[in-house]
């Protein structure tokens, strides 16, 4: 905690402002809980709508929340002019997703002005206890002088 | 094509019944194409819930149908009688997920006894063109003498 | 650090008695360091010859000790009957490896009888200071009953 | 074959001159093959210095020619006055690499300006049958105005 601090002291706002606009995130009925200068907390409420054949919450949901965690982890430590893109993540699952909820703490491990890599643990949370069942390790480029709003009229 | 044979001629059946009980493949529309042996295709027609914030797929569906063709692959050369279960995946977002479908084709790169490598191109449809927009690379575990009904109950 | 338990009380002599029969170690000049329970560090030295074009560690080197510092940190758990194989890894290089030695620091993330995942943080160490250049994080599987040694014969 | 056109019509001698400076290659016997624009394959004759335990190769030296093949592919379609960098890889060991030789395929999946993704598959032979025994996928960053040679000095 606190390793970083952000170039842009409106870092939460913009972080919360982006996540808020990702329709994905609504389906999945993600929430995002803390932000901190290159620490990001992600929360997914169980549904049986995300679920495999077994009732466990589906990997893609995991790998959804590790990987959005980490983005927005390398992005809060960002100028506002710039914004963040996934270039790769690995997913390690380790135990079955079994539980009320599934939570990816994310954090920066080398922040850096085009790359930065980051790295997310994703638990589940059963009768209050929190079991680790994911680890994941991704890499995040900076695209400069495109903010995360200009890129609505680029992408259209 | 054609590289594999299946142990199972039951293959197509039990990729398809399994598909079929993943809730979270419904809520995201994902249907099953092709399904042979060590090959399978899944499509997701684009809608705005499964988008981020500039109307590109979320890279949470991109991973979701990279992991599950993948991993179906592998369960279409195993035995009836054993399950499979990802271990972990690495996906590389190579370019903008822009388009009117999704459509991820994974294949069996080595199928084993216990590990199982698997790999998948991801491919954006826009008029009626492919793009590949990510590729994924995969270890995949057999559970043996664990078929694919009996966790329902282990994991209840 | 603590964090586990050796299964067999002879765990470092296993991991040392491995090292020391792998030559590739003696072609880079690896040195095993600590061996706890699920916890290894490997030691490199500079010299010309492990380096690429501009004189700093090359990244086969980087990768090499970072595979076989999780490698052992996962055998370190086993019994002594059985012997461990590298599945997959994946590894971030963050930083020039400018410095006298390389060190890679390695743990168990998630014991398993069969699957285990491991984590590497690799560093440059220069005038006496660490710096993190790289990390990684792997997936090893256990050989039952296969020793490290009976491996020689099958292997011939 | 041919997917790709370079950009330099030199690239062949960058990517030759680059390598012959790089010790480490010399240290393990690495040979630069054929260099095609986009694809580099490397040969490493078997030796007991690189070998694990039991005569295999060791997995560090399939490393380390899967990220090197994958690195040149990527720099044979850049630019001259460019140089290039290992991000990440991502390797899969699938079978025992017992053999006379081993040789890493690398080509580049996408290029890009500044980030491009490559795949390597590596085989060992035997009996001059070549069998597949790992698989890579990696990204590597194009450092731009910044020749491999100019590294050199900024490097001291």
């Amino acid at each position: 905690m606190g390793q970083f601090k952000a170039a842009d002291t409106g870092y939460e706002a913009r972080v919360r402002d982006s996540f808020s606009r990702q329709k994905f995130m609504a389906t999945i009925g993600a929430e995002l809980l803390s932000v901190e200068p290159g620490e990001v907390e992600i929360l997914v409420p169980h549904r049986e709508e995300l679920c495999q054949q077994h009732g466990l919450f589906h990997g893609g949901v995991i790998g959804t929340i590790a990987d959005n965690a980490c983005g927005y982890a390398a992005y809060s430590l960002m100028q506002p002019q710039n914004s963040v893109l996934t270039v790769e993540y690995k997913l390690n699952i380790m135990s079955p997703a079994k539980g009320e909820a599934l939570i990816a703490r994310a954090h920066v491990v080398r922040p850096g002005r085009r790359v930065s890599v980051c790295q997310a643990d994703i638990y589940v949370v059963r009768l209050d206890e929190e079991k680790l069942c994911a680890t994941a390790l991704g890499t995040f480029i900076t695209l400069e002088n495109t903010s995360d709003h200009s890129l609505d009229s680029a992408a259209a």
